[in-house]
C-alpha cells in the first residue's frame, strides 16, 4: 500500500470512529509530517483524497475540517433516504463483483486524456465513433445491420422515447404488451398518444421480445415472424426495445425482429444493465424515415449522454471488453439465481418456485394471508405481480445479493410469508 | 516521465508519423520487451494505453495491430463530419486553459472508488448530496433558498424542460422572449403547447435573464420587478433560465427573479458552461406545487445525468472549486473578448464593434454585400443576426478561439466581409 493510502485510512478511521469529531480541525499539512513522519507530498496526496471522498473540508487558509459523517457517507444516506428496505429484491441494483471497475477507471482515464475533445459539445446524434462500434456490435451480435447515421444515443430509455415521439407526430396511437412499462407509457401519454395494451390496431407497437414478462418470458421465433408480417401489413411501426436480450444462453437464440423486419422496426438497446446501472448509455437505430426526419429536425435535440463515459465505452467495446462482459454477468447472475432459488425451495418447500427463461428472475408462488406490509417490515423490497384470495405471486431478482447474504434474505422470505 | 508513458510515446509517434502502417502487427509483449529492454508490466501497460487511446487494436490471439489512424484522432474525425469550418465562432467550444482537466479526473477517480454506489441507479431527481451542495450553492451565489427536495438534476436544459413539460399538463400556452431559442420552442410544441414569443399573456414566461438577447444583454432590475408583479398578478408561472449569470462581473449585481418572486418562479441552471461542454449536468428549482407533482409522477422520470459526474461534481463544488472555476473562466473570456474586439477594430475600422453585456459576445454590424457562404468558404462559422439591405450583424462568441489564432482569423474575418 502506499504511504498516503496509509495515512488516508488512518485518518478516515479516526473520523469514522469519532476519535475525531464533526466540525474538529485536523493537523495542517506540516504538522502532520511530523506528527506522521512523512513528506509534505503524502500529506497533501492524502488530505486531497479525503477532501474529495468527503470525509474532511477544506477552509481558505484555516485548514482542514472533520466533515459531517453522514454527508461523508452519503451512499448509506442515500440508500436510508430512497427506501428503509435493506435487501432490495426488484432488480434496482447490480452485484459488485459483476464489474471491472479497475479496467473501466482506465478506460475513463483514457477519455478525460482527450482534452480538445470534451471542450465541444456532444454531436447530436452522440459521438460518431461510439455509434460506428455500436454498429459493429449489434450487427454481429443481433444481426442489425444498420449505418452509424441511423443510431442516436441517449442517456436512457427515457431520453429516447421522447426523441421517437417528438419524430411521431403522424401517428396517434401506441400498444405496451402490459401495464408493467409504466415510464414508456407515461411518456407516450404526455405527447398526446393514446396509449393501449396489447391493441394490434394500434399505430405503433412496443414490445420487448426477450422480457415479455417481468419474469422474463422470451417471444418464440413464431410469434415473432407473425408480428412482423402482421405490422407490415398493417403499415404500423414496431418499437423493439431488446432489454435484457443478452442473457438469453439457454433458450435457442431468437433473431431481432429488426433482423426479420423490412425496415418499420426501431430496434433499441441499452448498455446499463451489462456495465453499471451508475452508466446510462443507451441507443436506438431509426428506420430510414424517422432518420430521415430526424436530420431535419436535429436542431432540436441535445446528445444528454456523458461525452467521457461515451468516449470510454467506445474503446472499451473496440477492444472486445463488452463480450467477455456479458459472457461474466450471464454466468455470475445465472449461477445466482439459480443458487438462490435452489435456498429458496430448501425455506419454503410447499411454495411453487420457478426460474424465468432468461434467467434473470424467480417467479414464486405461495398461501399468503397476510398484509403486505410484512416485506417492509422485514427489510425487503419485493416485486407483488399478483396478491388474489389466499395467494400470491413474487417476482424476485436476485442479481444484487451478495451471496453472503442470500442464507438470510431467504430466512426473511419465509418468516414473511408464512 | 513514467517508463510506460515513453514507451507508448514511442509507440505512438511511430504510428502518427506513418513508421507504422495501419493494419501492421506491432511486436508482441515478449519482443517489445527485448526491443526496448523493459519489463513485461512496463509493455503492458504501454499497450493498454494504446489501445485505450484506439492507437493499436488487440485481435484475440494473434497480437496487437495499428488502428485505422483517422479513428485513433476521431476527434479531428469528428469535426471533419459535424461541419467543414475550421473556426466555430458561434461559442460551441471551451478554451482549453479555461479547465483544470487534472483535477477533475481526482474527482471522477474518487467517485470511480465509491463502487458500492455506482453499483445502483441514480435517484430520479439526482444524487441527493448533489442537490444539497447545488441548494448551498445557489444560495450564496444567486440567493435562491430551496430545499434540495424541489432540485431536480439531469443531464442538460432539454430533458429538464421535458420533465417541466409533463407536470405541467394543466397549462396551455408559453411564451419565449424571441425564436433564438428553438430547442425549448420545439419541447413545448410537441407536448402540445401553443408557443408564442413576447406574449404577457402566456400561461408560462420563459426568460433567461442573464442572457437575454444572443449578445448577451441583461434584464434591468426594473424589468424584473415588473416582470415578476405581473407574472404574480397573472397568476403565470415564470421559467428563468439563468444561462450565463456567471459571467456578469462588470455589469451591478442583479438578483434573480426566484429571489424577487413570490413562488411563482422555475429555477434553471447548468454547469456545462462553467466546467467543459462535454459535462452534461444541469438543474431545476421546482415551485412548491410543481414539486409535489413531480413527487407523485417520480415513477415516471429516471435521471439522465451521469452517476459519476454527479459524485464528482458534488466533491468538486463542496471543496469551493467551483467558485475558483468561475473567476477564471470570467477572467479569461472577458479578455478573450476584448482582445478580439480590439483586433477586429483594426482590421475592419469601418464596422460598428460592440462588446455585449455579459463580456461573451461581440456584435459586428458592417458593409456587406456577398453571398453568406462566403463564410464558409473562408472557413469560418459565424452567427448571422441580420443580413438586411446591404448591412450584416454578426454575433461572435470568440471563448474557444486560441489566442495565437486570433490574428488570422480576424483576418478572415475582413477578407470574408469586405
Amino acid at each position: 500500500m502506499k504511504k498516503y493510502t496509509q495515512l488516508y485510512n488512518t485518518i478516515k478511521d479516526m473520523i469514522l470512529s469519532g476519535e475525531l469529531a464533526v466540525g474538529e480541525k485536523i493537523p495542517s499539512v506540516r504538522k502532520a509530517c511530523r506528527i506522521y513522519n512523512v513528506s509534505m507530498t503524502t500529506v497533501q496526496n492524502a488530505y486531497f483524497d479525503l477532501c474529495a471522498d468527503g470525509y474532511i473540508i477544506a477552509q481558505d487558509k484555516s485548514g482542514y475540517f472533520v466533515s459531517d459523517i453522514a454527508k461523508a457517507q452519503s451512499n448509506d444516506n442515500y440508500r436510508a433516504e430512497e427506501n428503509n428496505a435493506q435487501y432490495d429484491l426488484t432488480g434496482g441494483t447490480a452485484d459488485e463483483e459483476s464489474f471491472d471497475f479497475t479496467l473501466w477507471q482506465r478506460y475513463i482515464k483514457s477519455a478525460l486524456r482527450q482534452t480538445e475533445r470534451l471542450l465541444s459539445y456532444s454531436q447530436s446524434k452522440g459521438e460518431y465513433d461510439l455509434r460506428c462500434a455500436i454498429a459493429q456490435y449489434i450487427k454481429e451480435k443481433r444481426n442489425v445491420i444498420t449505418s452509424p447515421d441511423r443510431i442516436i444515443i441517449a442517456a436512457g430509455v427515457q431520453p429516447l422515447l421522447q426523441i421517437l415521439c417528438s419524430l411521431l407526430s403522424n401517428k396517434n396511437s401506441v400498444s405496451f404488451p402490459d401495464k408493467s412499462f409504466i415510464q414508456g407509457m407515461g411518456i407516450f401519454k404526455d405527447y398526446g398518444f393514446d396509449v393501449h395494451t396489447r391493441d394490434k390496431d394500434a399505430d405503433i407497437i412496443y414490445v420487448s421480445p426477450s422480457h415479455m414478462t417481468r419474469w422474463g418470458d422470451v417471444m418464440p421465433i413464431k410469434r415473432r415472424l407473425e408480428l412482423v408480417a402482421y405490422s407490415q401489413e398493417h403499415n404500423s411501426l414496431v418499437i423493439e426495445d431488446d432489454y435484457e436480450n443478452e442473457f438469453l444462453y439457454n433458450v435457442k437464440p431468437t433473431p431481432s425482429l429488426f433482423a426479420l423486419g423490412k425496415g418499420n422496426i426501431v430496434y433499441m438497446g441499452s448498455f446499463s444493465a451489462m456495465l453499471l446501472p451508475g452508466i446510462r448509455i443507451s441507443f436506438m437505430v431509426l428506420t430510414k424515415d424517422l432518420a430521415e426526419k430526424y436530420d431535419e429536425k436535429s436542431y432540436l435535440f441535445a446528445q444528454t449522454a456523458s461525452k467521457t463515459e461515451q468516449i470510454a465505452l467506445c474503446n472499451y467495446i473496440r477492444d472486445g471488453h463488452i463480450k467477455s462482459q456479458i459472457r461474466k454477468i450471464r454466468r455470475l447472475y445465472s449461477a445466482k439465481t439459480k443458487a438462490f432459488a435452489d435456498l429458496l425451495k430448501k425455506e419454503l418447500p410447499d411454495a411453487k418456485i420457478e426460474i424465468g427463461e432468461n434467467t434473470l428472475q424467480i417467479i414464486l408462488l405461495s398461501k399468503f394471508n397476510k398484509d403486505l406490509s410484512v416485506f417492509e417490515e422485514m427489510g425487503l423490497k419485493v416485486f407483488v405481480e399478483k396478491y388474489e384470495g389466499d395467494e400470491i405471486v413474487l417476482v424476485i431478482s436476485p442479481a444484487g445479493i451478495p451471496y453472503s447474504e442470500m442464507d438470510i434474505i431467504a430466512k426473511k422470505l419465509k418468516m414473511s410469508i408464512l
